[in-house]
């Protein structure tokens, strides 16, 4: 983002002094869309709302305490920044508490082990496990081998997770957190450690959700940092067999509800089309949730706030969802695609803020094929802003993935992952590790993002089949 | 250390053909410097013996079970490389015992806090403290506030410890951790935290000694992470009062005793003479003790190795010690220098690496002001391992720093300390963050250091006063 200064002196240049009047309609929006991200890269909003979020709530796994108070804490922020409507929708959520989580190698050389319960895990026996573990390079090694393999040890998954700009890294050992449980137990494990899935070298593990099956039995399941695998690998070029010992109190207590936060800005001529930017309002519990997704609540709010303050209305409803639970599996998405399931023809587009906050760099769009080179030329106002036109792939984000299937346009506004493994579902998601410069970039692109296709004209649908 | 690789062609260029008759003795030791670097830029040594130290042994607080195994450890690798003596000198240490620490800030907005107890602390009460904080920028505004404004209260300092090569942001911090609970109990405090006197932004506590006094009440401990320091500080901006609560479990369990590790590579002609080249054996007891000292251990075992390997000997003999309880206030330096009292009119001069595996900048000296420039010349040599000629106020390492008051000339290897205070004292201190080409430049440098000066006919003493 060092280049965001020289950016904000570029915008200063085009400013605008003419009257409306002289510009068609589309000049009037790119105008419009130059007015805003010259508004966000000067405003201290984005980053004033994550820091309040972290330091006033922080923490706010769903389903606890401190997910309530994120919820009461964001119907509070919406409605002080003047939102049009401001309400909350219930969304059930499962209640897992984390408790302890200790591992030691206890042979060939005993040394204590950092490690994190992985998210709704059962618990180990009160007196832990004791056994020796059988490395796999990733899951599908795991799901090859042979059967009975596992009987009485535990599994231990290591796959590396590669860093790359995109994140995509994260998509190639992610599945061996959430199904590495199954598959182990499915060959006799007692139960699953995992290499943590991140990029950094940090003695900190990361956790995440992950998945049983009914008729498989429930294995206790943990991540360990990234130094730790590599000396359980050190040990096994010495000794083939490593013995660990493994005491999670882990806990699964019944289901309570949480909410979807939304807030509005109220479009002019088509109030009843949504273009929706949403983020989540949950965290894990181990960070204070900044860069996930704090930073996410901060940008689409901070962009919409944008927009709600400028002399003229967008044509369409921008609305801000900042969706329950979506740590535990996309529940608020999913209740929301539910709950509006009657609205959702009257869904422009959506797209949700969540990988950080690293500046955007490109924007991807699922809309109708026809749609896609206009929606590009009308972006082309990010240009600016270091933002490239990008493919008609996009999935929109987590918790609007499901919409696309559901024939709702999604964009994603694709964001630098480089550093975001680093600290993702750590300890170490905190606010300094959030560039306020690079948060405003992100602002300053939803809003035009926002501002440029509640305006637009282009018809987005129907979607091409997903190849 | 990107330059490593050229380095090592560029002394291959300069490989000894001629016959050793040639030259003149001097010219002889450089020549057999050179080669010494030459096979330590190349030997997997060093690394092999910091990854077998961290991977078999792994953390070894002294007084510890792993300090003991530490200790065997050290004497087997001693005998195995071959050296002509290896023995062990009984060092009393305290034995402390870590046990639980948990914090969180009660209000004004309750969150979960990442500490370490200090080492030495006592407990808190079973029940632990919940007290209001009062925030002192440093140690010296905590010794210059009024009696009794910190009756009841925790005492928290808040200095931040700055990022420089020499590490010299460390000395500037390192006195509150010290000695902070003395003068917060002085004043009435309950406990004390302090900000971490660390460069990082990890969510990770650093950990590290602390006294008491007499006289003075012994106050509960502890270092917060640097973003907890921050999130406090949030707070503090919003409201005056910020009540934590904080509980330790540490204990003090009476004495027991360790070993000072040593080993010899006799020397010919001066063999009652000794080139002392230290580390330290003990380390913290959450990370691995790599960089703080397993790279010391590695480096100067290696370099002594290397010169154990030539064929000629060096004129002095070279002793490596490996010192007990550095950590816990330089129980293995005192101990070693009374030992060795009568002894130490022989040692001629004496060098300890503990500053991690960054490459070697400098060589500063404390030697007879006369001497001084002579060492320069001969260290020359080590120009094209990139070291240059430092100053004559050299301290020598913490396990030596009490000879020169004691007679005993010593020199600092000063190594590349940018990023040690990002991971000393905490769990982040792993194999993982030793570059291996680094650790070889050490082993180079202390090779040619121990071999020029066991070799040399200046005459190092009487040294100049201490300014």
């Amino acid at each position: 983002m060092k280049t965001l200064p020289k950016l904000l002196a570029g915008l200063g240049l085009i400013a605008i002094t003419a009257p409306w009047g002289a510009f068609s309609s589309d000049d009037i929006n790119q105008k419009v869309a130059e007015q805003l991200a010259q508004k966000a890269l000067s405003s201290p909003l984005g980053y004033d709302i994550v820091e309040s979020l972290t330091v006033e709530v922080g923490p706010r796994l769903a389903g606890s305490v401190q997910d309530k108070v994120a919820v009461d804490w964001a119907i509070a922020k919406l409605q002080s920044l003047g939102f049009d409507r401001v309400y909350k929708e219930p969304v059930t959520v499962p209640v897992w508490h984390r408790g302890i989580a200790k591992a030691s190698i206890v042979s060939p050389f005993p040394q204590p082990m950092v490690l994190t319960a992985l998210g709704g895990s059962v618990a180990t026996p009160p007196e832990g496990l004791n056994a020796a573990i059988v490395r796999f390079d990733n899951l599908k090694d795991l799901q090859k081998a042979e059967a009975g393999i596992l009987e009485g040890k535990i599994a231990f998954i290591d796959a590396k997770t590669e860093r790359h700009r995109d994140g995509n890294g994260y998509g190639q050992t992610a599945s061996g957190r959430s199904s590495g449980a199954i598959a182990a137990a499915e060959k006799g494990a007692v139960g699953i450690i995992i290499r943590s899935i991140g990029t950094d070298h940090d003695r900190m593990a990361h956790t995440g959700m992950m998945r049983y099956k009914e008729g498989v039995t429930a294995i206790p399941a943990a991540a360990i940092s990234n130094p730790d695998a590599d000396l359980i690998n050190a040990m096994l070029k010495r000794d083939r067999e490593v013995v660990i010992s493994l005491e999670l109190g882990s806990e699964r207590r019944g289901e309570t509800t949480s909410y979807n936060v939304i807030a509005e800005v109220k479009g002019s001529t088509k109030a009843d089309e949504i273009v929706l930017i949403g983020a989540h309002l949950d965290s894990w519990d181990e960070g204070t949730g900044a860069i996930d997704d704090g930073a996410g609540v901060a940008i689409v709010t901070a962009a919409a706030k944008h927009i709600l303050d400028l002399q003229q209305k967008p044509a369409r409803t921008i609305r801000v969802v900042l969706y329950a639970a979506e740590e535990l599996g996309l529940l608020g998405g999913k209740t929301y695609a539910k709950a509006h399931e009657a609205e959702l023809e009257k869904h422009y587009i959506a797209a949700e803020s969540d990988f950080g906050a690293g500046p955007i760099y490109q924007i991807d769009w699922r809309v109708a094929d026809a749609a896609h080179m206009p929606l590009v030329s009308a972006m082309k106002v990010a240009g600016t802003l270091g933002v490239a036109a990008g493919n008609n792939k996009a999935s929109g984000g987590p918790d609007v993935s499901m919409l696309p299937a559901l024939g709702v346009p999604v964009a994603s506004l694709r964001q630098d992952g480089t550093d975001y493994f680093d600290y993702h579902h750590t300890p170490n998601d905190t606010l300094d590790k959030i560039n306020p410069e690079a948060l405003a970039q992100n602002v300053a692109v939803y809003a035009q993002f926002a501002w440029m296709v509640a305006n637009s004209d282009v018809e987005l649908r129907p979607l091409p089949p997903k190849e």
